[in-house]
């Protein structure tokens, strides 16, 4: 397996079938999730795996971005008192990206497909999060992640664009217009 | 290959061999940026690959928490003129934070060593980069990562913790003690 190959497998699944991902799986998302680097090692990131469908069903009605049906969702969190204090207090939305990006691979690599619903900074998303979840102020949801056997099939690429892509400087003469966005990559 | 494998494989690494990255592997982990997924598609990311000696020097020289002697570091940037307008500006972030974590497991699984250095949200830092490598105002630089051929032997870990984990609701009473943090995970 070519670790370029599973990164460009991995692509977003909005559709599910029934079956439940096993707490085994869950686990190596989990282990994944918590192998990315942090700032500082400050690891200021918490998880809620909902699985239980009435809180999935909650989630559905409530979040207008959320309304795939999915087996599994995991919320991604930064919790305000592990992360750094003062200038660099914002390094928690990079750490707990990160984690995320490592458990949509390893589900890619799992047979599992995923799809990433944005939830921080939008404050209406965040408030929404917090109440069904009933996490306290200093826990900040930054996005809610489905997991399931996807329904879908898609072939493997990237968005890569030599257009942005520089060589030991910026080059302040470069244009860059909306058809130069890929839709679909060669890769 | 185990995909969680060569996440818990993926090690900040400071200390690299002379020994050039080459033209084919800088293509291969910007191809893997660029399959991370974006905000609505919006692909917000520019790169800047710094393989210059000279230039990698100044880097060294200007930047305190980026002294590591690499053949290479690419500078993940966002550009507000590709990213959302509004509220969800800020989504940029997370977006190429993705497109970093894509970047550091394709170099674990092409037998290179790299490190992440952040930039971004530290005005002082931001300005520095820019500076170096003649940006304007509208290129956020969000990090420097270094790639080469690590000198370092680590074993696979992840920071998995148990105490960060919850299920289907958040639990308010948990307590969180930097005690409570692994140093070195179990997986």
């Amino acid at each position: 397996m070519d670790v370029v190959d599973v990164l460009c497998k991995r692509r977003s699944t909005r559709s599910f079938t029934c079956d439940p991902v096993s707490d085994e799986l869950i686990q190596k998302l989990l282990i994944a999730a918590m192998a990315a680097p942090t700032a500082a090692n400050s690891q200021p990131w918490e998880f809620i795996v909902v699985n239980d469908p009435e809180a999935l069903s909650i989630i559905r009605e409530e979040m207008v971005f959320a309304r795939y049906k999915a087996p599994l969702a995991i919320v991604v969190c930064g919790n305000m008192k592990l992360a750094f204090k003062g200038p660099g207090k914002e390094m928690w939305v990079q750490d707990c990206s990160a984690a995320t990006e490592n458990m949509l691979i390893a589900a890619t690599g799992l047979g599992l497909g995923s799809v990433w619903i944005g939830v921080y900074p939008l404050d209406s998303n965040v408030n929404v999060v917090r109440k069904i979840l009933d996490m306290p102020n200093e826990v900040v949801p930054l996005n809610i992640i489905y997991f399931g056997y996807s329904e879908e099939v898609k072939e493997a690429r990237s968005r890569y664009n030599e257009k942005r892509v520089y060589f030991n400087t910026y080059d302040r003469n470069r244009k860059h217009r909306s058809k130069d966005k890929p839709k679909i990559g060669h890769y």
